[in-house]
């Protein structure tokens, strides 16, 4: 679990006083921030103080293991070390900041240490700030990357954030598209969740109110309010605590694939595959489509047109070796329904 | 928060290898457990290594600042430090082990420490495991004793347990009336909080779905089963959740007058007086009274018969004291809506 969670509007503010403990002499502190800020109001109110150091995360792509390389290394040659990182955008950048927040500490390459338990070393002090609603980054004990052989995360009890700071106002200026992308990956965390065969109580009741906060914002509001960046914003949190203890399923097995692939943004990604499981989710992709046409969203059609033979067995590989994700779904037989044959029918309709 | 939380039916039997990276050199695992459990299956089910010792409390009254300092005196004396303290019980237990993980490493007495963030030093590594469900104290950041002068907490970020193991299997043999007066310290919790001027979003989620479980067990069941157990731990956990983000209210600022000067323990008082608050929680005290009489409980009346004046004006001092609860119910002028005389006139109902 994350140690410190600040809910509130206006919490942003606080973010001086929560790090000033955690400062070491000489070492500073690295604020990632989403590239979408460079040049915009928040990108100023970072409260930097000494070598403080702010860099703006390229995040076109979700990321990549030799990006984190990339940034611990210039971390470590500009400072020796740093007190800690602290991620300010989506889930790419806090996915970011943990994975560089762990890699000032651990040796060799973030590509060894995707997969589950092989991070050994906690990491310098991480924070994270959610400016956009639903990937869950901010609760999760993974950091999603994709390394030379797989998509994966650095799953660890060292993972999580030590603290996250959970202020709805940073979500209000997000582009409304890329708002309900990142917000369906909550909702379809949540279907993923609550239908499979993984659910205990636990997960259920944070599935359940994640759910319910997605469709009060989604289904019964008629505009975006203050009180929708509230409670997706806490729908996000919920969700994630929610997959944190069952898993997600179909769609996300899926959509790896195509992110593999294509680079397809996870939100975005989950969102094309998900219009297409009517066969797995029935219910769910009903109102995930009166959501999507409620809210005036284009869910891009036909990106698997002209793909090669080898470019479906490279996603299909890849969605397939996402195997508790498809226990999850489908139970323990889950090869004997989901044979590749159905697999690569699915990614042509993608 | 908790660092560490496992829910699931069984999770006891993991509770050897959680504790095993955290034992330290010659130094026991030191088990609080409720004296109900003396002879009792769960007892003989503790997983004891080396010097490990199990210590019945006795928490026939709720704890004293007292108890707890002769507690960890008793344990240096024996041990000189210990890996760590362990409760397994209700409420009282849970904070009784968390007061004594503290009192290991600070010095003086825990009467000094009623109040909030007056702990300076981390404890001894500190577990709960409730067998009631409803206190939240699980996931709570304070520990209720009742000293010298005072019933407060030790309230502080040193005061949440390191890992909570939520087994609902050990909650299914509690006598049912007393499990009932816990499971209403939780739905009172929520209407406290879910009614309160510092309510957000945050604990606002955590209490809906609190209560909304609270009424699965209470009001849509015809009898107990393994579910109930399921999701009244759910709901606990969740309660707890939405008072550390908010506050309660008129009941428990009441309710700790009433335990200061009769010992009356917490879930039992919070029932005795929140049955008289109609005109602070109209639909919460209808449908309490219809939980009451669903369940078959029998709630203690007129228990205030015959005290003093001076009795009540200890009662009323206590309950005046508990400023941010009744600010929290009736806002920034508590002070010219709750006078002394209705207080009084209150108490002499119960």
């Amino acid at each position: 679990m994350v140690g410190y969670v600040i809910y509130g509007r206006g919490s942003f503010n606080q973010l001086d006083e929560i790090l000033a403990p955690h400062r070491k002499p000489n070492l500073p502190m690295v604020f990632l921030v989403d590239h979408f800020f460079d040049g915009k109001a928040l990108a100023g109110r970072v409260p930097l103080r000494g070598n403080d150091k702010i860099i703006f995360a390229d995040v076109s792509y979700e990321p990549k293991t030799t990006q984190v390389d990339q940034l611990a290394q210039q971390l470590k040659d500009e400072f020796g070390s740093v007190s800690g990182v602290i991620g300010i955008g989506g889930g790419s950048t806090m996915d970011l900041a943990k994975a560089v927040g762990l890699m000032m500490t651990n040796p060799g390459s973030s590509a060894d240490y995707q997969g589950w338990d092989l991070v050994k070393q906690a990491g310098v002090y991480k924070a994270g700030i959610p400016t956009l609603s639903g990937t869950g980054a901010e609760v999760s004990r993974t950091t999603v990357l994709t390394g030379p052989t797989k998509k994966l995360g650095m799953n660890s009890d060292f993972t999580p954030f030590d603290q996250i700071v959970l202020d709805p106002e940073l979500t209000a200026d997000a582009p409304a598209n890329q708002r309900f992308y990142t917000g369906m990956d909550c909702y379809i965390h949540c279907i993923e969740s609550l239908t499979g065969t993984y659910l205990n109580e636990f997960s259920k009741s944070y599935g359940e109110k994640a759910l319910q906060l997605c469709r009060e914002v989604y289904v019964n509001k008629t505009g975006w309010d203050a009180d929708s960046d509230d409670k997706l914003m806490m729908a996000s949190y919920a969700g994630g605590m929610s997959i944190a203890y069952s898993q997600v399923g179909v769609a996300h097995a899926v959509s790896y694939g195509l992110s593999y692939l294509l680079g397809t943004k996870h939100g975005l990604g989950n969102c094309i595959v998900f219009d297409k499981l009517q066969d797995y989710y029935p219910e769910g992709v009903k109102e995930f489509k009166l959501m999507v046409e409620k809210n005036n969203i284009n869910i891009p059609q036909h990106i698997c047109a002209g793909l090669s033979d080898e470019d479906f067995d490279k996603m299909i590989n890849v969605s397939l070796g996402m195997k508790p994700l498809w226990e999850n779904a489908l139970g323990k037989d889950w090869e004997k329904i989901i044979t590749r044959e159905k697999l690569r029918a699915l990614y042509e309709q993608l």
